[in-house]
């Protein structure tokens, strides 16, 4: 194999003649190999689309003007980058220490040398095209790596909100297929009231509902970016005229409503957009997990459970037990859900944690924040692709725990009133039958009027 | 001690002669002696609130006419729960089992009780004012603790939003005080680029806007409220003309623009809003964790520390050291938002916890909301009142790490360039001089050009 | 009011005459109007066995031998506080900054004034017995704090041990009681293979059983104090005899195990036996929350849920629906249980945020670590008492639910072959007969072996 | 591409024709696209030993003795397995629903088709070989999973007290090195007392120790194994024989003291052993966390930070300042340490959510635990490697804060007592000169006594 030396301020290292990684990312593989994983694809995606609106800029006001060709290529290898063309060298942990210099640096050296390869020359060559000099230039980790986050999250809770309105518009669906069948609702886990199958769904659905406009929300809050802000927010080292043009072109080329935050000493120490942003779709695992609890305890049986909706049969249940099927896609839900919760905890933390200028934990904060985007996006999919949109409705249990239950003497109370009420529940009880027929039996109320009573439409009026 | 017998579905029990309370409390009393803690008192006075408006909208419904006097007793016992007047006769424990109910009875039964006072009639003679068909008329805990939870959560998001804005000027007090002081701005704990210290304070004061801004807009998300669903959102026992009103009637009363959730049974089940909220009250604890973290880094020492500024010394801070004085202030700050940053996974918990048709765990919901509430509101006026605003500036100490780290020739690379600037940290670390001095030696910047390059305005324009 | 004029660094104040608190108290409470809440009841009696102790030592090694009746009055008031007679002088907030000094300090001045009581004089006469000068002779806050809140940790794990051993023997009452009761057991809430009530109780027995090894064995973890260590753990300003001696006279008067730190350094600042404590008691709120839904759940109904098990009514849950009784107590419980969870996190974060030599965050750590340990041991205490040990079953509903379920027929496999079981499952259900009446129309089984294959012995063996 | 058709019961599926994996596998790709990680290659192996002491049992029961090479075969593709062969085939998301039925059913999958291969049968030929009948014979999903992971967390575990014990030694080692360097102690991050550089590596090295112990501890938890119980712990479907000898195998080929449960029925539904082993790792992780924060802040600088040591360069850390090294490695353990307390609560919560007779919830509890244990093993190596055992002294500066604090003062006391001493601090403070010099200017310390004061050994000697 042959390599190629290249030098930092640590020494020298051999690096293999043909990668376009270089010695930062080297020592960085060297340094974190923690996680195991590699950093999130749309981050590298957004870094690329920050390194080539910096590059743009940078050609607008005339830097590498002497050299087109170079220019051209930095700016072709941006693209690249953006585009995702680029991801299998990005090679960095995802969890690496240092606040995210050694992303921005092989995100530099990968942009640089695939620059050299489009002009024919061997990658290494940094005098022709430096990944400091040129590919970050008026740059630094610190506004770039933040505003990439930024970019690659609010691409993924753009995909998160249209999944989320899918499933919402699933449960509407249901909502209108079940909204004839009457059930005993409960509180407590007790016998409650009645209610329709349907209003349940649509409580989910109001329930994604909420979620759907905060998701849709959050983008503003991630819309402020510290590029330009260099080091600390002080844009030292870069030129007035780029720190006031690169956003706009960022803007441009991303179509997102990026905006460069007014203060950008804060936009670069403080992180609790990414706090607020985590709590939002912790909101959303919380929705999910309660959903999903409710799906898997109304599916319960098939004989000694609830039993009141099937769920779709998705695989095989158990060796054991012949037929045996099992909730696993509310499972898997629930499951994301949980890690979104906790993970919200670990971004917390890491934002909390942050000192003065700047906040080291940078790679943890995006690492989390990008897994629970693409956790929420991936069970939400399934979840309403593989369960929701296939429930279907006991029809016959739920009117039988309407028949039985005594809870259903509640219904009859408007009619009847409360003390006669209390006598069809005694006698339901005392001769164990059903309310249905007790009210029948002491001629309270016809099976007739009774069928009025608990009719979907007297279940659906608020109030009486 | 005389007593009077009170009945429930369990049996009987004996209740001191005069006291307000009834059979319910007594049993939430034996049920409960969980936590010690009484109900928020600001729960209390908002249930009082929700009480009031049931009970004007029932009489303006015609409710009670043929008696005005036990009318006009129930409203002045309401007005009186809702003054604070009543709350030390709700005596149950804040971390009741059973969704709220054993609050609502103690205040359900407190107002009944009061009312027969106010009639001049004995504690007890429910048959005249009872405290479930008369105060509790058309109403359900499921719907009242939800709404009143609502309306105490307000008033003291009001409250923390007025506390936050003060901390935020005091902030940008300083922040013009300190604007002329020029000092190392620290990345990941390392000496970096040079900053102002007005600048710092300024940025702090830019994450409270956004605390004050997120704090404001909760106000939004808790006015939806489900008064009217009763049992589980159906409204079931409560007449239509009384849910089309009630709400309206609490929104002429508290001067809080609430509103009928569309979706009564959503609005009974689901709880993500909480999630929301809390999650809005994290991150203003995080950013409060990690101002307090700064302030304390930066007035570390005296001698052996960053010692930039000095916060007021509030108390003495060892026995055995004369003269130490701790920073106690953001010490306690700090606690508080670990407490709500812990709280919130709390909240989170039991919001996804709920089942069916209603959230079983309300009392913990509101319990660690409420505490989560106050906590911030102490904390940040006692973090603003007795720190923030007595910072003064150790300007010495900033000009000497100034002059003598070697981040500070960052500042002169712009006059002469990054290889002179690299031969100036050299000349500095091998001479042990300070960087000015070092510059002056090799004839690269003169004293007066540094002072120039150091200058507030220089360290504070925005790129060169 | 009279008043009496104290001293500290700061400068004056008037004290209440009366007052056994002094300046340093006063301090605190304008300082710390955090929590409102006050210092547990058993760190301040731990703080008085702290004191009592160093006290006992000081005079043992003859200070104060000139003034035999002043070390008696110090030696008196210290009992008093360990006997929690001078608790209402303890004022300062549990969520002070400052390490645990304004609680110390608290101490210190309620001792000395008592202790001047007790000799006649005044309050504030500190030339006579000064807080400071005697009361914390030999000590600090960074050892005093952490050794007292050490002792009363373990006393509350030692309740705690007995509380979960009652609940463990209610459990295995059940067990017993429940044995011959065969019912289907749910995996993933789906009906999986035959087991029986007094299995179900056993395991939940077994599982409090570990918390019960765990808790016992959680205290040797915090028997090693630093007491002795002063400051930082170095013992600057004690004689050395004090510090060999002190910790053996702390044990023998607290008949706990104590042992001194062989390494105060690391015992004055390291806090991780608080995290490790903290998720031991999170692992039993973890068991009592599981265990908590589990009896939610077989109780829920009555008609339209599991109906397994009857718990306990407790008091009546509902003011609209006539009967209802929910089971709050398992609610209660699981709240606890949710708070626990919680509060380890604060824990945890408090812990690991301690900065170099001392941990700035121990009233966090105290406040919350005794709130879970009162918590769980109140929760327990009513989850046995109210709830587990008045448990009955509805054998009926277990024998419905397994003649009708299909998943009994995995019982069967023994006897008839995996096919033949089928069979019967397919006629059970095409017929809609139950699976019992479905073996015997098929000749399969008889009702008498029917009835052997579904016996508890033959549920209960271990195998085949 | 060539097909085979296999069959389940939801109905068929083409599967390549060389695909190790079955229908089971195929199905659980469609329904988890969740995490896109694979199960943990520790677990993969495990579970092979788990299959792998099934067969054998088996076997020596003499199942499969018919047909000695396809005994052998099974036998042969379960080692295989358990050598980490096959890991390539295990292809099922780590986060699957489903309790681990997928990741078992894929395990299964393999190793029919392997030892197919092995008898060189094409794979799909399960007439000869069943996944189910064969491979799971006497087997759960629900006995296996929870054996496997225990097995895979103590190989994990045995490493990590390892990697502890390095750098406990490490620790150690620096313990020694600066035994002679004297420094000022702090406490709140105030100067306080004096100690030496290496008692705080001591403390460093003996929170560590406990680390060590509690990790050791752990394995005792983990060795109690639910093996033998198949679906819910009554051991149905499977021979007495194969209960009580299969565990004895597992030990025996594992080398780990394995136990069964003497409760299976506990065993296999109740996971608060995870709950307790993750709580021992968050002690560690929060050891981690302190103690790099320390070193961040003893490593800050290196003009306007603490600075009294260096932390080993390990990769350049910014582009615009020359010469800028950051603590990286620390911050990385300091993220892995915020990611393993953070991962607790998904653990503890997943763990808490379990319903009945199984926790369905146990993917996600494998996924998080051992990527707990995988983060702290990496980063703990690291941290010691790239970080510990290079850090040198600044012993100058140590020197100088020493000198110059009035903290210092402290030391003074016992010779000069605590007026003069107050009085050597005013006299260094109004002069602005070192406590040093102030002592000696008032003729109460002579440079030798004072050296002599604040010799280490004056400085480490416990108490006067």
């Amino acid at each position: 194999m042959h390599y190629r030396t290249e030098t930092d301020l640590i020494g020298q290292k051999q690096i293999p003649a043909q990668a376009l990684w270089g010695i930062h990312t080297a020592r960085a593989k060297e340094n974190f190999p923690i996680s195991g994983q590699t950093v999130h694809p749309e981050l590298i995606k957004a870094y690329g689309e920050v390194k080539l609106a910096c590059a743009q800029t940078n050609i607008r006001l005339g830097f590498w003007k002497e050299n087109s060709s170079k220019a051209d290529a930095i700016e072709k290898a941006c693209f690249e980058m953006s585009q995702g063309l680029l991801n299998q060298h990005i090679l960095v942990d995802a969890l690496q220490g240092g606040a995210g210099t050694s992303t921005n640096m092989n995100v530099n050296e990968v942009i640089a040398n695939r620059a050299l390869q489009i002009l024919g020359v061997k990658p290494g060559n940094y005098k022709l095209i430096s990944p400091l000099d040129d590919v970050n230039l008026h740059q630094s980790t610190n506004d770039t790596y933040p505003t990439s986050l930024k970019i690659a999250a609010i691409r993924l809770l753009r995909t998160l909100e249209q999944n989320v309105v899918e499933l919402q518009e699933a449960f509407q669906q249901k909502e209108k297929e079940f909204a004839q069948i009457v059930k005993i609702g409960r509180t407590q886990l007790q016998d409650a009231v009645l209610t329709t199958l349907g209003r349940e769904m649509g409580a989910y659905a109001e329930a994604f509902n909420r979620d759907r406009w905060r998701i849709y929300k959050c983008e503003e809050r991630l819309r402020v970016v510290n590029l330009g802000g260099t080091a600390i927010g002080t844009g030292l080292g870069a030129p007035k005229q780029f720190i006031f043009r690169v956003v706009d072109r960022l803007r441009e080329n991303t179509n997102i409503g990026l905006a460069r935050s007014e203060n950008l000493i804060d936009g670069t120490q403080n992180t609790d957009v990414f706090v607020e942003v985590s709590g939002i779709l912790k909101a959303c695992g919380s929705n999910l997990f309660k959903i999903s609890n409710d799906l898997r305890l109304l599916a319960s049986g098939p004989h000694a459970g609830l039993g009141e909706i099937n769920l779709p049969a998705r695989q095989a249940g158990s060796s054991i037990m012949p037929g045996k099927v099992n909730p696993v896609i509310p499972e898997a839900a629930a499951q994301a859900a949980l890690l979104v919760m906790g993970n919200d905890e670990i971004i917390t933390h890491a934002c909390s944690a942050g000192n003065l200028e700047l906040n080291q934990f940078f790679p943890l904060i995006a690492c989390t924040l990008l897994e629970n985007l693409t956790m929420l996006n991936n069970s939400i999919r399934i979840f309403n692709k593989h369960c929701i949109s296939g429930i279907t409705a006991n029809e016959n249990i739920c009117r039988k725990h309407v028949e039985n239950s005594t809870a259903t003497v509640t219904a009859l109370i408007p009619k009847i009133g409360y003390e006669s009420a209390s006598r069809v529940v005694k006698t339901a009880r005392h001769e164990n039958i059903s309310v249905k027929e007790a009210a029948a039996k002491l001629n309270l109320v016809s099976a007739k009027e009774f069928e009025d009573l608990i009719a979907p439409e007297a279940v659906c009026r608020l109030g009486h």
